[in-house]
């Protein structure tokens, strides 16, 4: 679509603006449906957008999405029209705001609950060099559930420094938003609310402004901007989610997020079927989410087990703390969660869950690179930072039919384990297995040795193996199914000199590194030769494509092989 | 001191129940004089937690802790008093709760914000299973602003149950309480307050309840328990933080903790007067904490700069975005923290701070062991969660002057830092040096070097470098104060046959793994040995005598050197 400059919104008429959103709002989805990305959410903030561009003068005032998947409009506000079609692909224009790709994001943002927090920061910094500049945070009512929120707000009086926090109110998440605050917001919605909350933690409060309206939002966000003189402001705004596609306002959570295809098959679908199974015969199963039930195939278990499921909103470190006191007393709680969002919850995995060794199960979902959303929510971490914590078993299924094999013998395991899994992949046998052992798929006389973990990387490994045995360059594949515990009798069996490991996840931190320690601690000479990421961020692109910019495909592994072959 | 037990507290007369709570005082008084520990706090809450024995019925009441370090009084009152002279020794008591310990201890804890959670998780388990006992969480005002009690607080209406929470207010965290959440609690305290905050998350709120006042409290608690039939309650006590012993009520921040001896040299010293020096030449710099002015050695910068000196409370997430978006903003930030409460901040140390590559450098205090505070407070994860995190560079100094040449260094330094360094430790000089640049400390002509990260592992190396170089086993032995990045230049020149790597953290994930992952990736044949810790956690004791545990001493480092010497 054309630009449309700041300068031309300013002198727009009102007539001209509420044109301007149409467009904005089919260039959005048509380019969603094409690229995939978030529709509902950017559907519904077009209004607020295009009005923050009339009333604030951007890049010098500092606008921070929370969340940040909300930022289409800005984006195409933000001379970045032109490369709109690009969007989530690699080399193009990132799903969320990226401080490197234009002056007008000023802080990246991808997990939510920051906003608040980064808004006072950049108000602090002008304060403190005597710059005149305005910082306006946008934070969904989902993302105000979350702890990182109300600790940002106890801030504002602390650091005495003025922000616009704009409350972008859709009564949803990603799912339907729940818990206290969300009552504090609907009271205030009914016009029954009050507002002295907010102004003790040093908001003026301003609502409820029609946030589709323009015309009534461009008042209030110049009235806001005034007050905002005299000290912080809360300007509490309703929009609704998908406003303007009928079938996205009728689906919000369904159309939250969208791929532009769907193939394979869903991990999650086995997940939800499985901790259904389970349930129905253990009535100690509990299952948590923090707002992502349906992403995580859940909503069935929610149906058939309504009072064993817990969805406690934007929460993550909250719910694993629920989850391990929820074990401390009796209960099975599986805590479903996206493997970047688990980072999150990272101090209470090592304190509450696994410091007391208490019979969680994470299923982590989106591990291993996830693709076109990009560096915030790509999944490469998780083995590295779980590897080194004491009592927990860490299970990388090789298909989906794996997975239900893990979650079956999950039922019975009596302390912390996390399963890792990709989106998407393929259904496979359920065969039995316990906790620990490896899976030999094909043994050679050679002298070579694939420790793969996980579908992608089993697949790699075995295209490379067809193609090679056809040369008599064959190789020994194993499953890697377990980081912890090692299959230490496999591996000390294994009489071959070269050991590649293969995973979907950084190098540094995971089972590369635990396999070669694993004999370096024995003294036992190996050449260990590991693919996976190496030491940068991964943006966003196609999961393939990643892997490949990292060497983690099958030419790559060919050539280590034929190398190996050639005797060094 | 003798044993106490529930069935004397629930018949003895108001004045016995005094004595009582005179006699566990002194108790506590005189053991952490000895052992170290808790004081101030343990102090405040002794009438409290007597009253909660007197009403309530542990342990088929669930009693939960937040952070724990309170918790003394509960551990004389549950058949422990005869135990209690080895508080935070090695094999003796813990200074927190355990479940391993005692079947009153329900569920542990360490760092804050957690009890909330974990008591509504028993709740909900209690409800399900059809089972009847009443939980308790116990939680300070300091606590209160932690966003995992925010998010506890919205679930309390999601998972309908009920809980009894009961705020523990002394108006101090470990430094003096602040932020937005504090102010209401003060208005609560003088009169004016508004409970229907509380009533919309779900609480029947009663107060104000004098805390060291048995006669106030007993009814108080009694009438808690009546309403807790009806669904949750707030009881929010007033307690004094020292109560009973004057020096303490006048410094409670001073005795907060209180160690049994401080010999050597603090890191945070030279932290503080580094920091005040830089700041005085370089506006940009500002400092940020999490509640820990004192300890942090901040105390001084606080006085010096308070425009640009933010204690935030205990939000260690916020803090970390706070930093991550005034570098955003063109300020420069030192975040001081401890160790193992920068596990909080992980998911924003990547997202917020490394992601964006933004110019924060993290001083992290009790890294490695820190001792008698056991599982929940060790520093010894940070390497390893640290170590995989693209475009942060981390520095291990050997001694307090490399300290203040690292921070020296670090002013101009462009990208995120991290230092991390011990409690304690010895003065030196203060040379120049550069990132990623490691130091020859001894240059031998053997097949062996040692490569030692910070003060207590390069002090054991020299101690068997000297042992060993009088029988003609001498060594190299380089200093590795840097793990990101790793001095390439000098691992590659290193003529060695035999790589020793010595470490104060896990060994999966740190310095031994990343300089065989170095050689690995290069196809350069290392015999790579390392020390630090092993896979389990770290309980409470001495640094010394835990090290040893590990093997990380003297005699298994020589026994390993003198192998090498032998020929394998």
């Amino acid at each position: 679509m054309r630009n449309i400059t700041d300068r031309e919104l300013k002198s727009a008429s009102l007539t001209q603006l509420k044109q301007d959103c149409e467009e904005l709002r089919e260039e959005i989805f048509r380019t969603v449906s094409v690229c995939g990305g978030h529709l509902a959410s950017n559907l519904g903030a077009v209004e607020l957008t295009v009005a923050l561009h009339r009333v604030f003068d951007f890049p010098k005032d500092k606008l921070v999405f929370d969340v940040g998947h909300q930022c289409y409009t800005h984006k195409l506000l933000s001379g970045r029209a032109n490369k709109f079609h690009t969007l989530r692909k690699r080399g193009g224009l990132s799903g969320f705001p990226k401080r490197e790709e234009s002056e007008y994001d000023c802080y990246g943002t991808g997990h939510a609950g920051t906003a608040l927090s980064a808004a006072l920061g950049f108000a602090k910094a002008r304060d403190l060099k005597g710059e005149d500049y305005e910082v306006i945070a946008l934070v969904g009512d989902g993302s105000f559930q979350n702890g990182l929120v109300y600790e940002a707000l106890g801030s504002i009086k602390i650091l005495k420094s003025r922000v616009l926090l704009i409350l972008n109110d859709n009564g949803l998440s990603i799912s339907p938003t729940v818990g206290g605050m969300h009552e504090i917001l609907e009271e205030l919605k009914g016009g029954s609310g009050d507002v002295k909350l907010f102004e003790r933690f040093g908001l003026t409060y301003r609502g409820i402004v029609n946030g589709n309206d323009l015309g009534e939002l461009l008042p209030a966000l110049e009235e806001a901007k005034e007050r905002l003189k005299e000290g912080s402001v809360l300007l509490h705004v309703v929009t609704k989610k998908g406003q303007g596609y009928p079938f996205c306002e009728r689906a919000p959570v369904e159309t939250h997020g969208v791929s532009p295809s769907a193939a394979e098959r869903e991990y999650s679908t086995a997940l939800g079927e499985e901790l259904c199974a389970l349930a129905e015969k253990d009535g100690r199963i509990v299952a948590v989410t923090a707002a992502m039930t349906d992403a995580l195939g859940l909503r069935g278990f929610f149906g058939r087990f309504p009072d064993r499921a817990f969805d406690v909103g934007i929460c993550e470190e909250h719910a694993s703390v629920l989850c391990a006191s929820m074990a401390a007393a009796g209960l099975k709680p599986y805590y479903a969660i996206y493997s970047t969002f688990l980072e999150r919850a990272f101090d209470e995995v090592i304190h509450d869950i696994c410091a007391q060794n208490l019979p969680v199960t994470l299923c982590i979902d989106r591990a291993g690179i996830s693709g076109a959303d990009g560096e915030t929510h790509q999944g490469a971490f998780d083995l590295s930072y779980l590897s080194f914590i004491p009592n927990l078993a860490i299970a990388i299924p090789k298909d989906i039919g794996e997975l239900r094999a893990m979650l079956r013998l999950s039922a019975n395991y009596p302390a912390p384990l996390a399963i890792r899994y990709p989106r998407e992949g393929t259904e496979g046998e359920v065969l039995p297995l316990e906790i620990g052992k490896f899976e030999v798929l094909h043994s050679n006389m050679s002298d070579i040795v694939l420790l793969a973990a996980g579908e992608r990387c089993l697949k790699l490994a075995e295209t490379v193996r067809l193609k090679l045995s056809g040369e008599g360059m064959d190789f020994t594949l194993v499953n890697a199914r377990f980081l912890r515990p090692l299959d230490e009798e496999l591996l000390l069996s294994l009489g071959k000199s070269y050991i590649f490991t293969l995973e979907d996840n950084m190098l540094a931190g995971g089972l590369g590194d635990a396999v070669a320690r694993f004999y370096r601690e024995r003294g036992i000479r190996k050449t260990v030769m590991s693919f996976g990421y190496g030491d940068r961020f991964i943006p966003h692109g196609q999961p393939r494509e990643l892997m490949e910019s990292f060497g983690l495909d099958p030419a790559a592994v060919e050539g280590a092989i034929r190398r190996a072959y050639a005797g060094g």
